[in-house]
C-alpha cells in the first residue's frame, strides 16, 4: 500500500489536532473566527493568498494562487462542525485529537476537518514531488455547512469571477462498507418545512370529541395524505420536473454493488420500501426524490393516560429532490396539495434556505481521472455513485461556476460523523490523500516521480 | 334564596377544610389512608357504621345505617383528588381551604370533597328537620376515581349484597354556564389504548427515505384511518351495538338549551365538527361515541430542523362509548381494523381498565323527585342531560345494583376541577345542598318543616 511519507503523516496529525482543538460549532456560533484565522495560516503556508470574506452568516475563508494561462482546481470544504453533544458518550475529549487503534478521534476528525487537512497535505506532497505547482489552486471554506449552508449560493453568485476554476473537489468522500473506494457524482436537493395547525384556543377535555376538531388527528391526516405506504409522493406534480436518468447514469446505478442485505440487517428491517432489493434498491436510493417526516408531535405523550383533546399539532418534513426539481416549486405544490384536500388551516413554513439538486456527468474527464486515481490508490475499481442520498450546496458550483466536481476523500462508514467518537482511519488518510494527489497529477499531466 | 342554617354553613366550611388539608392524591399514592380515616370519622358522626374495605388498590370507605323495612339511598363519591401541579398557578395553598369573594378554593374543593361534604351536611340538615331518618343510608367512597376507578366494578360485583339500595346520588352535578341546575342521567364508557410502532432498530438519516419506512408517517396514516374529518369513526362495526335513543331521551336532547355559540367563542372555534349547532350539537355531544387522539409523538420536535427518519412512533387514543357498546369489543374491532388495512405492525395496548357506558331513564320517579327538588332550590326548571360527555364507574351501579342514579350537586363550570384554583361557590353549596335535602324528602314522603 502506498503511504504518506512519515513527515507528512506527522504533519497531518499535527494540523488536524490544531483544527480539532478549536470548537467551531456552527449551531452554537462559537469558535468560527478563531478557526477561520487558524485555517488561513495553514493555507498561507501553502503559498496561497488568503482572504476572509464576510457573508450574512459566518465568514468564508477564500484562498488562491493563480498560474497565468494554466487551469485551476477549486476545493470546497467547511470549517464548522456539529455540536459534540452528548458529551458523555465520547471515549475521549471531542476537542483533543486522540489516536487509538489506527484511528484519530475528535469532533470534525472526518467531517470536515479531516477531509480538509487531507487536501492541504495532498498539495504539500505534490509540491514536494514536483516543485511549485503548474496549475491554479482556489480554496472556498465555509463556516455554515452544518446548518445547511444558508449563504453559500448567494456567496458563489456574488463571487463568481473570483471563484472561476476548471475542476473541483468536494468536501467529502471515502470508502464504502466493503472498503471499496467511491466516486460520488451528485447530491440531492433539500427543502425543510414545518407544518402547524391549531383547532382551538387551548387543549380540551376529550369529552368534547364529538363536536370539536382534534388537531392531532387532523395533522396526522394531512401528513398521511402526502405519500403512500410505498413512499410514493402523492402531491400532484411532484414528479413532473424529474429529469430522466441518462443512459450513463442508469448504467452506473445498475453496476453499483447491492449491499442492501447487509444494510437491512444493520438497521434491523426485514423489508425495504416497496420490497425493493439489488438494482431497484440502488435506483431508489440514488435517483428517487422523497418526502420524509422528521417528526410529528401533538398532545399528551407521557406515561399512563390523559384524556385530552389537543388544540395544536406540529410536524417537520424534509423533501429530498433530484434534478430538475426546484425546491421552491415543490413547497408551492405542497401548499396546493393541502389546499386541494381542504387542509387550508395547516400552516406551512419553509424552515431554512433550501438546496437545489445537482449532478455531474460520471464520465467527465475530470471524474475519469479521479476514478483512475482511486483504482491506483486502493488497488480496485471505484464504485461510481450517480447521486448520494444526502444534500449539500453543490448546485451553485455545478450550475453557476460550471464545475465538474469529484467527491472522493478519507471517510468511511464508521466515521460516526455528527455522532460521538467521530474518527478518521489512518489507512484512509494514506490512500485517500494519495488519490487526491494522483487525480491532480493525471489531470495536470504530471508524471509521478520515480 | 334558601340558604343553609348558619351553623351548617360553618360546618360545611370546617369539614371541607379538614378534608382539603389532606393531600389524598391518588396518582401520587399519598394521603389516602389518612383521608379514609378522617372521612370515616365524619360518617360515623352521622350515626353510620363505618368499614374500610380493601381492594387491589386504594381502600373503599363503606358506611351504612339500614332501617328495617324501609328503602335505602346510596351515595357514590370519591376521596382522592387530582395532583395540585402546577403549584405556581395557585393563588393560595391548594391544601389550605381559602375563601375569597364567595368561593372556597383548594384541591378537591369541588371534585369531589366539596360534593361529598354537601351530601354529609344534607344528611345533618335532614336529621335536624326530621329527627332520625326513616330510610337507610349507604356511602361508597372510593380512592381511585381520578385514575379511572380500576377496581370499582369488581368491588361492586363482590359487595353487591352489602350495597343493596333503591336509589342513588352520583359524585358530581351542579349548574351550567347560565346558572341553570342540571340533572345528568348518564355517562359515556371509555377505553384508553396506546398505539406504538417500530420500523427500524434506530433513527436514521433522512437520506434513507427512498428505501426505509418512516415510523412517523406510518403511525400518522394508521391514526388518520380511524375516523373521517367529520369525526365519524371508520372502524368496521364500531356503531353496530349503539342502542338507538329512546323517545324520552330524544325529547330531552332536543329540549336541552343550545349553548354552542357561547362555547365556540369560549374555546376559539369557528365551526364545530360537521358544522353542527343547536339540537344536532346536543345530540352529538350527548349521544355520539367517539375516537379521540390524546397525543401522537415521533421523531424530532425541537427548534430548527433535524433531518432524521424516525424509527419509532407512539399515539394515545381514547374511545368514548355509548350504550350498548362494549369497550373490550371495541378494542378488538380496532385490532381488526388495523390488521385489515395492513397495519399489523402497530402494537395496541389497553392502557387501563375500561369503563362501560350507562344511562338512567330521565323519567324514573327518583329522577323526577330530583328534578322537582332542583326547580324548588333554584327557582327554575332543571336542564335534563341524557348523557354527559364524560365517563365514570356508573355502569356497575346501574347494571349490577340496578340503581336509578341522580347526578346533581354543587359544581359550576368555573369550578376548575383538575386545574389550579379549584373552587366551589357558596351560592351553589346553599342551593345544591338544599336540592339534595328536598330530593330525599320528596322520595321519603317527608313534609318540609314549617
Amino acid at each position: 500500500m502506498i503511504t504518506l511519507p512519515p513527515h507528512l503523516e506527522d504533519a497531518y496529525r499535527t494540523l488536524l489536532a490544531r483544527f480539532v482543538a478549536i470548537p467551531s460549532v456552527g449551531a452554537e456560533g462559537r469558535g468560527q473566527d478563531d478557526m477561520a484565522e487558524t485555517l488561513g495560516e495553514a493555507l498561507a503556508e501553502l503559498g496561497l493568498t488568503v482572504e476572509v470574506h464576510g457573508t450574512d452568516g459566518a465568514p468564508v475563508v477564500f484562498a488562491e494562487r493563480r498560474v497565468a494561462g494554466a487551469p485551476t482546481v477549486l476545493f470546497y470544504n467547511h470549517y464548522d462542525v456539529q455540536p459534540a453533544d452528548p458529551l458523555e458518550l465520547w471515549e475521549s475529549d471531542p476537542f483533543l485529537l486522540t489516536e487509538r487503534d489506527g484511528m484519530l478521534y475528535g469532533r470534525g476528525a472526518s467531517d470536515d476537518k479531516g477531509q480538509l487537512v487531507s487536501r492541504i497535505i495532498a498539495l504539500r506532497w505534490l509540491r514536494e514531488r514536483h516543485g511549485e505547482l503548474p496549475f491554479g489552486v482556489v480554496f472556498v471554506v465555509e463556516g455554515e455547512e452544518e446548518i445547511g449552508s444558508p449563504n453559500m449560493a448567494a456567496y458563489v453568485e456574488a463571487q463568481r469571477d473570483r471563484l472561476a476554476a476548471d475542476v473541483a473537489f468536494w468536501e467529502f468522500g471515502g470508502v464504502d462498507g466493503h472498503d471499496r473506494p467511491t466516486l460520488v457524482c451528485g447530491l440531492k436537493g433539500i427543502a425543510c418545512v414545518d407544518l402547524s395547525l391549531r383547532t382551538a384556543d387551548f387543549d380540551l377535555h376529550s369529552a368534547n370529541g364529538p363536536v370539536v376538531q382534534n388537531a392531532a388527528w387532523r395533522l396526522a391526516a394531512a401528513v398521511a395524505s402526502l405519500r403512500d405506504d410505498d413512499g410514493r409522493v402523492l402531491i400532484d406534480g411532484f414528479y413532473d420536473a424529474v429529469r430522466p436518468p441518462t443512459d450513463t447514469e442508469r448504467r452506473y446505478v445498475e453496476a453499483a454493488p447491492a449491499d442492501d442485505d447487509a444494510f437491512a440487517e444493520h438497521i434491523g428491517v426485514e423489508r425495504f420500501l416497496g420490497g425493493v432489493s439489488g438494482v431497484e434498491y440502488q435506483r431508489r436510493a440514488q435517483l428517487e426524490p422523497t418526502i420524509n417526516v422528521n417528526g410529528i408531535h401533538s398532545g399528551y405523550g407521557g406515561p399512563g393516560m390523559k384524556t385530552v383533546l389537543p388544540a395544536s399539532a406540529t410536524a417537520k418534513l424534509d423533501f429530498r429532490l433530484v434534478p430538475d426539481q426546484n425546491p421552491l416549486e415543490i413547497v408551492a405544490l405542497l401548499h396546493q396539495h393541502l389546499e386541494r384536500l381542504g387542509f387550508d388551516d395547516v400552516v406551512v413554513n419553509l424552515a431554512e434556505e433550501p438546496e437545489w439538486p445537482a449532478r455531474v456527468d460520471p464520465e467527465h474527464p475530470w471524474l475519469s481521472h479521479a476514478a483512475a486515481a482511486l483504482e491506483e490508490a486502493y488497488g480496485q475499481p471505484a464504485v461510481v455513485i450517480v447521486s448520494s442520498g444526502g444534500s449539500g450546496p453543490l448546485h451553485p458550483f455545478v450550475e453557476i461556476l460550471d464545475l465538474p466536481v469529484a467527491m472522493i476523500g478519507v471517510g468511511y462508514p464508521g466515521s460516526r460523523v455528527h455522532s460521538p467518537n467521530e474518527n478518521v482511519r489512518m489507512v484512509d488518510v494514506h490512500r485517500g490523500t494519495y488519490a487526491t494527489v494522483r487525480t491532480l497529477e493525471r489531470w495536470a499531466g504530471l508524471a509521478p516521480p520515480e
